[in-house]
């Protein structure tokens, strides 16, 4: 157990200093182009991910996410206890890794955003991102489990375009995004919302998975 | 035949939104460089097609295309009523992908295109790009199937840019797009000569294929 | 043999479409910021490799390039007519691809570029980047086969940025690129010197390959 | 040896060379936008690193950076000896590398950087960038071997981003980038520290690395 949270926590720590540093760096250099620093924050977050489950998965399966982790336990791949400890260590070290990045920046460490993420289209944006993103992996895992890296770092990529939040689609990254007063920031009032939102379409999406992907012996009665 | 419909739909609805949602993002940050918002565009659209086959190609093949069921129809891989049963799922989910786009975006859902795109150049372009996605499917699958969900992914990514007419090779993406007044639309008015083209290019494309990669007992005489 | 021509002459025929015309639509979008231009053009190309390479290097290696089919005469893979069957063929539809790029951006068929390449900085850029190319294959090929379509897809994808030349690598393409006074061209007067280098530079990724990268039975007595 | 040696000679001319001659060619074309800059810059060295770690991997380990030879030989997989034959390697071909990148692009071979790179923030950003790399590797080698290529390239890609020093991770490529005056330089004044930074975060990294990815017996124990 203490191998798996410790991966946990590095992916976190690894992957929310990636989203909020590369968001820092594209906005400080992209001249306000919005669409070239949303790029480079795809980019870097796209990169990260894959990285990250592909040397992380063996070992925790590399959720760095409490809705997938939610997902997992309801499924019961993860015993609920487990699935506990792993959010509380996405949230840590998440955090962790917010404050490195404004280390790493000469930024304060301790800020809070007032970017305003708000409405019925984000919060459907945040839903439909949650919901995709549990379909993919349920998905994936079961057809294709090579391709999982490759597949969520990808569907995040495709997430950050097609939603008009930019698809946060993780509550712990929610939180932590609150914490920060830059390109990737959320106004902390904004964020329960927002969480909502993740937790409706990732129910939604473990209901569809378990549908579309049923386990191998169910699917062939079909 | 009910989970394969339910996989077409939901990659129908998850490409259209796709599609749709980052040309309306892209546009909308890229300050007029019409060059960064198709790469933001491009970006998403491949990234998706390759989760969407990862995962739902070993379902129903993951066409979300009518001209690909059409072609597979006709090389009897595909019954012709299970066709006609995917292209109509496709288009229903797909559209309904597309008005999900404009919720996200806080836009009317139900709207018109008024962009034109026409032309002998934009039809040479379609029937060119068609053409190119029914040979790389045919020929991927044919020596190296595991390969397919990024050569389609990739394909489609360099059809948006060497073509005119951005690639839509879809006859139900071309109609979903004629109800987006965004990035991404058609004029409706321009729909039928883009479909038409589509359906040239997919079948020169199936004969073509069917030359160049026959099925394994006859290339072995040749 | 006919089928491999077949191969051959496809691959040409959409490798230098996707490279002249991802260039033209690219330029006619960036409003002339050049490195986002590029940045299309490299997109379209690396990814346009990747899937020829995919689907029909089973059949003809899909060399769509005189300098890898002279290597791999020289290194007795290929007998030396059959080079030369195929060297015409990529360069009879590879020009075809060409014009079929102008069709379909409604220019004129039929040109010449204007636009000068020359000097000693852009020699040297050719002949690395031809030097390179020839060792990734030879290489790849060597230790990894699997992994030849990404390797020379991104191999080029580096190259367009590194050298100088924006790495045309390639004496047919050369030749077509001499045909379109478009983001790609180069003038007929200095496509001599761009072919003499990429030869210079592939005969010593020949020599350097076959040190480096000896046959298995050889590279076991080292 | 030699041919391993030649290897890594191989490795850090065309890595080195890609990093720098493309860092030219992007601040050349991206008139002063320095995310677009930064892209092209990205792009071309993910996917170097890529193509050279695939085909030179099984013969040296393409290491190409003493930081991951030193940790090699700290983890008893190189002799010492070695390492040292592989980090002059690493400096005298990179180096080399360096200056046929400005002979490329018709600059003077000889040059000095003025670009001063230093501060707490991004000494913290060589430490987590090398920390990372070394993590990246240790782990990919451990349970996917065969995605250590995408692994580290899609490391760096994203590490270029979510570091305020844009991640040079490598003493061999800082004293490279102190010795050309363009986009990729570092002043030598400061090149020091960002290598002392490099190698904390290294061992730091071997550390970590060793916990988090036990040899295989160790971990069955756990």
């Amino acid at each position: 157990m203490g191998r798996r949270l410790a991966a946990e926590g590095t992916g976190s720590f690894f992957l929310f200093a990636t989203v909020i540093g590369s968001g820092i760096m594209a906005e400080h250099l992209a001249q306000s182009n919005g669409a070239i620093a949303l790029l480079g924050n795809t980019l870097a977050t796209g990169a990260m991910l894959f990285v990250l489950i592909t040397m992380l998965g063996p070992i925790s399966g590399a959720h760095m996410n409490p809705a997938v982790s939610l997902v997992s336990a309801s499924r019961r791949e993860l015993p609920w206890p487990d699935a506990g400890a792993y959010i509380l260590t996405q949230l840590v070290f998440g955090i962790l890794g917010a404050w490195v990045a404004h280390l790493m920046f000469d930024l304060p460490l301790f800020q809070l955003s007032v970017r305003a993420r708000t409405g019925l289209g984000q919060w459907t944006g945040e839903a439909m991102a949650t919901f995709g993103l549990i379909l993919t992996i349920i998905g994936t895992v079961r057809h294709r489990p090579s391709w999982v890296p490759a597949s969520v770092a990808l569907y995040i990529t495709a997430a950050y375009w097609f939603t008009s939040s930019t698809s946060f689609a993780n509550p712990a990254i929610t939180v932590a995004r609150s914490l920060t007063d830059s390109f990737s920031g959320i106004d902390p009032h904004d964020a329960p919302a927002f969480i909502i939102s993740q937790l409706v379409g990732a129910a939604a999406g473990a209901v569809m998975g378990g549908l579309l992907f049923p386990p191998e012996r169910a699917s062939r009665n079909l």
